[in-house]
């Protein structure tokens, strides 16, 4: 038996980052730099006010008092978008509008609420320090600046962050196109009524939406029964995706028809990982196709697909970080027993006074679909003997990224 | 100036679920479910085998050992999707495969690595207890059980679940259609070149992937300049939509048009929000369309549409939680100073031996976009005085909704 990481590294080795291509920033949510994003220019582009004020030279406002104030000639005003033709000239206060630039010749500008205005003169009662309310070019990116890096997946932040450089459209990978195809004589499709002994294909919708959160493009291609010659076609249709996933057919049944297909046809492998839920998985080659063949209990095939499904797919994205991070946490509850097989026990995090907590969502058998429901993480039970008790640490995995793994920032 | 939470309160007032609609469970990834979704059968639908091997009737082996095994005549077969036609009868064994429905009459399954078969018997060597190795009907729902709550969102998990019950299409709401309006004449457009005093438009950028990160459509009405005629125009054309979001022109500038057209038209209502960032807001109504006017700087629109515009968006989807998770975390690094504004920090969080700590993301001026980049989290630096130093415990906004409230499981 292959350890989970054996699995895992002989899965990942099968894969590369397909080709870039281009994307409109604003239609780029998701998806993951192929290229360094480096700003060209400088952000702000050119020095502006903060405030609505005047911009003024500093200069000239030295020694102003509520006794002795300083009287500005106001000799023109720029709002934002608008750049002042001229030069501040000694003496002079322009009036500006908070974003716009700053005139040359000024090097400040003063808030409104603090002067008077009169008659085309603008007085001022204190001394203002050079650099006042100005926003400097590239205060906030420099040109040359890493603005994202390649592999990072493009959210909110770092949409504006590139829109606000002008950068568009975006270097991206591909969307992996990955094909889905479910196994079973006992399986009917959704919005069909059961036939006795039928069972409905609930891997297929679970694998399309996991699929679609991996940053892919789900392929559903249906149900094959368990007749080979149906098997075979449907197994050929798929070729020419980037990735096949099965589900069922890869243990050692009677009718498990993918793994005697798949070795007629391919270079495929099977192997029993020494983890619970989800013991048989096939991977390999069906033709230059990879496939990965998932168990087909429900929470066994989404378990593995979150091990090594999940990870191809974030490889061929070129995603910096292709796996889930793994966090400390605390166990509360259930104590929960270490055997010959590493386990993924379905979690539910909270943090508690700061300190992250774990509790099981339930009973773990791998056809309970109801204790998928809630996980936030799989609590990882290491091989061995002992137990891992109640207010004891140990490892998760989480099942979304939304903290980065425990020793990076 | 309103607190946070007066000005939430009353944006939310403003706000109710939109109708339910029907999805096909396979497209419903990410919706919000309308209703309680309730089992109607039971999951799974029959007891079934979880093994490959032999149905048997347990009382026929009491007694079996390795010296005096127990022979039981194979009369049949029944794999997965099919049903057994007869009874199981005393001293009879039927070859069975993993899903297939437990025969009448059988109430175990033996699985085939611990049996011999030749000639049409199997050889039994061990006693074999009732409900060996079968998955009970109902084991994993019941009838009336609560698959998923009204106010839901539909992930995989909980995608999987309702599949299996057969549950498409399912009931959520209508996704709210979301205007966005960008305001003013210093903007560009992405895929234009700058002009000078120009900076390039990342507001609305930012909200379309903020907008559909919250559950909505996002429709980008453009730039309006700061032309009261044009302006007004571009507003009646979003009356219709479920919301109007607007960046800038809120403030209390001489090109404040926003402020002046709604003034004009609506029933909108301009406040100072005890906040940073993000002090000045808008809400109200255009017509019957609830319209919130965010500032203009990148930061303030970001944060108060994550403060006010998200949560609008979250009620009208009817979702069970419309804000943000808030958990307890250490901060490290430099000291936060509490001020007469409630201060949302762009924080990283990060779990450190099971504890949660937050880092600042840089320099926290409103128009630096760079150190939104990398934010999960919003510390909260309460009103009052004094300071947050590195080591201490304060509150933080998760930007993600990976965790649940500190006291909720």
């Amino acid at each position: 038996m292959l350890t989970v990481e054996e699995a895992r590294e002989r899965v990942l080795a099968g894969f590369t980052p397909l080709e870039a291509e281009e994307a409109p920033l604003t239609e780029a949510l998701g998806r993951v730099l192929a290229e360094d994003a480096l700003a060209q220019e400088s952000s702000p582009p050119f020095a502006n006010s903060a405030m609505d004020g005047y911009a003024l030279r500093s200069a000239d406002t030295q020694g102003a008092s509520a006794q002795a104030p300083v009287r500005l000639r106001l000799v023109g005003e720029v709002p934002a978008g608008s750049v002042y033709a001229g030069v501040a000239q000694p003496g002079e206060a322009i009036r500006i509008l908070t974003g716009a630039p700053l005139p040359d010749g000024a090097d400040a500008a003063l808030q409104q609420e603090l002067t008077e205005v009169a008659d085309g003169w603008v007085t001022i009662r204190q001394p203002v320090a050079a650099g006042t309310n100005i926003r400097h070019v590239g205060e906030d990116v420099r040109p040359g600046m890493l603005l994202a890096r390649a592999g990072a997946e493009l959210g909110p932040a770092e949409i504006a962050l590139l829109a606000s450089l002008g950068v568009s459209p975006v270097h991206v990978r591909r969307r992996p196109r990955v094909a889905i195809l479910a196994t079973g004589d006992e399986l009917a499709p959704l919005g069909q009524p059961l036939r006795p002994g039928q069972i409905y294909n609930s891997n297929t919708p679970y694998l399309i939406a996991a699929v679609t959160r991996a940053g892919a493009e789900p392929v559903a291609l249906g149900i094959a029964p368990d007749r080979a010659e149906e098997l075979r076609a449907m197994l050929t249709q798929a070729q020419g995706y980037d990735l096949i996933l099965t589900s069922g057919g890869v243990s050692v049944g009677d009718y498990d028809l993918v793994k005697q297909i798949l070795s007629e046809q391919g270079a495929v492998e099977f192997w029993r990982v020494r983890m619970r839920p989800g013991k048989p998985l096939a991977f390999g080659f069906l033709g230059q196709t990879p496939l990965l063949g998932l168990p087909g209990n429900p929470v066994s095939a989404a378990v593995t697909f979150e091990l090594f499904g999940r990870p191809a797919i974030r490889r061929m994205l070129g995603a910096a970080q292709v796996e889930r991070p793994v966090v400390t946490v605390t166990l509360e509850g259930a104590e929960q027993r270490r055997t010959d097989r590493r386990q993924f026990v379905r979690v539910r995090l909270a943090s508690r006074a700061g300190q992250l907590v774990a509790r099981t969502t339930g009973a773990q058998d791998s056809h309970l679909i109801s204790s998928l429901q809630g996980a936030t993480a799989l609590l990882i039970v290491p091989e061995g003997e002992g137990v891992i008790r109640s207010g004891e640490t140990a490892q998760a995995l989480l099942l979304n990224d939304a903290l980065p793994w425990a020793d990076e920032w």
